[in-house]
Parts: structure tokens; sequence; C-alpha cells
């Protein structure tokens, strides 16, 4: 396996994606997310699919409806299945060690929700010096309270193109920039 | 000195506070701040400045006029100021050990600006298991692209009170709650 870069996709979860919590988007983030995947797979860079196990908040139990991954995600058996329990994906996992070992530093991040576990995983990846690639296109979120989720979307893709680097650094491209990447790499 | 607690006040410094960069209601802010420092110190907890140092970005040099402090906070001699230089108040800082060996479990979140580096060390503290305060009317930010500043304030207010608690948890509360508090403690 190809181990300098992989697709990140946190909580493309049934429990998230309900009538309840119309995510914005939802089809079209499907789509681009299951595109990634397949130049990632052709490319041979691990496809990691982040799973939240909410059993501590008594939610999200593994093994329930909601827990599942989404049908329509294109999951293929050599893919990667994690569970994460905080918002951060690092919080308690062997995620970045993992990542270390398989000699990964640049992430790709899209999933669900852009202001939660998208969000506090990034500071989390970006504190840890990896260089972070976010898929502007291939994050959603719901609308809240104060805002509708393209305007939720919107204001964190511009934040995160505007951080301070580590020594990694944060770029927020498109589906279609990255897509012209892996064509050309 | 009782450090089961610390007051942090992130990035309350000249050049983030300029003409240019008009704050939400940076009066209200600095008056919440010191009256807050002015409880903390009263109970023996830490005040912590957290001053930017952007010198690798060419920005905030430390001796510079934007780097310094702003005159209206009342900092006193004893209270700590301590250097950072990425959005995380944590990264490469030993703010961290630094907080460990006072024995502090618990911060209280104040400053500048809520969405890039109020944001990154809450979510950096949050996954370090400290048990966090944040202070909903001490932070600040300037009108973005896309949402005006206390837009801006009320969407992170709202996330944070909407976390997943980690070992710690994460709390927001109005001045004049902690205000109670300390009255009552």
């Amino acid at each position: 396996m190809n181990n300098s870069k992989a697709l990140v996709i946190i909580d493309m979860q049934k429990g998230s994606f309900t009538t309840a919590t119309p995510r914005f988007d939802t089809e079209g983030v499907l789509d681009r997310i299951n595109r990634l995947s397949d130049y990632f797979r052709k490319k041979r860079f691990p496809v990691v699919y982040v799973q939240h196990d909410g059993s501590k908040q008594n939610e999200f139990i593994p093994q329930t409806d909601e827990w599942e991954l989404l049908d329509e995600l294109d999951v293929k058996k050599d893919d990667i299945v994690i569970s994460k329990y905080a918002n951060d994906i690092f919080y308690k996992t062997n995620l970045n060690q993992k990542l270390r070992d398989w000699g990964i530093e640049e992430l790709y991040i899209t999933g669900c929700a852009t202001d939660f576990c998208v969000e506090a995983s990034i500071q989390s990846a970006l504190s840890k010096d990896f260089k972070i690639n976010v898929v502007s296109d291939a994050h959603t979120t719901a609308d809240r309270p104060h805002m509708i989720a393209d305007k939720v979307i919107a204001h964190y893709n511009w934040v995160w193109k505007n951080m301070i680097p580590t020594k990694g650094r944060i770029e927020v491209k498109s589906f279609q920039d990255i897509e012209e990447e892996m064509k050309c790499d």
C-alpha cells in the first residue's frame, strides 16, 4: 500500500442522517466521498472510515441501526473502519499511532458534522503536525439555531483556509481540485 | 496559591484590536475579563495571559506594538504571561505541563478570536481532559465574510454547549453566572 496519504471519512452513520436532522447536500457529499475513495484505492492510499461509538452517552451503540455506516457508502473490504468516542477522532483511539506506523503524514478530511467532529478532528490533526486537506464540498452539517447549514460550512471552510500553520499546513480544496491532482499525480 | 482553577486570557493584543479589525463588544469583553481576573486573584487562582508570538509569520513579533497586551487589561505582577505560536495555546508550549505541575484541572476560557485561537485552544484542552468553562460573553471576534461577529460568537457558544464530553466536560457560562459562583464558593 502507498501510505503517504489517507482519506478520512468521519461519522457518515445512519443516526446522523435522519429526517429529524437533514444534512446539507447529503447526496452530493456521498457521491464525492465515494468518488474520492475510488481515487484513493486506485492509488493504493488507505481509505479510513471513522465510526462514532457513543455507548457512554447511550447513543450510536455498536450494532444498532443508527451506528451503522450509510448504505450509500461504497465501502470495500480492504478499507479501514475505526471507532471513536468523542468529537475528536484521535481522542482515546490509536488512530494517530496507526497513521504514523503506516507512514501517513497527509490527511484528506471529509464527513459529518462540519462544526463538531470534522472541526474537532481537524484541530487535533493540525496540532499533531499532519498535513491536512479539507475537501470543502465533502463535509456537511445541519441547520443550526443561529444559521443555516451552508453558511456554517462556508464559515468553517473560510476559517480553515486562514489558520496559522503548524509544522504541517492546512489547505481547503474542492472535490474537483483534488480530482485533478489525483489524475495528474 | 490555590491551583485547582485557572483563568486563561487568549491573545488580547493590540494588533488584533485595531480599526481595521474591530471586535464585537471590545469594551464589554475587557471589562468582564478584568473583573474575572480580580475574582480569580482574590481566590488565589492563577490568571494566565497567552500572548501570540507570530515571528514565523512575520507578525506579532515580540516587543512590537501589535504584540503588546492591550493597555486596558488590568495585568498584575503575579499574573502569568506565556507565549504561543499557533492557534492552539498548547501547540509547542509547555502550558499543559505547567498547568499539570500546578495541579490545575479546570480552565475558564476568555479572549480572542472566538473562531480561531479560542476555538482551537478549547478543542485542544478538551482532548487533554481539562474541565472547561467557556465564559460566553468574555470572548470576541470580528465580522467574517459569511456572517457578522455576534452570530459567530453565538454559534460557537452553542457548539461548545453541545459537544460530546471527554473525561473532562465543557460548560458555557455567562460572566454573571461565574460571578455568582465566585461569590458563593
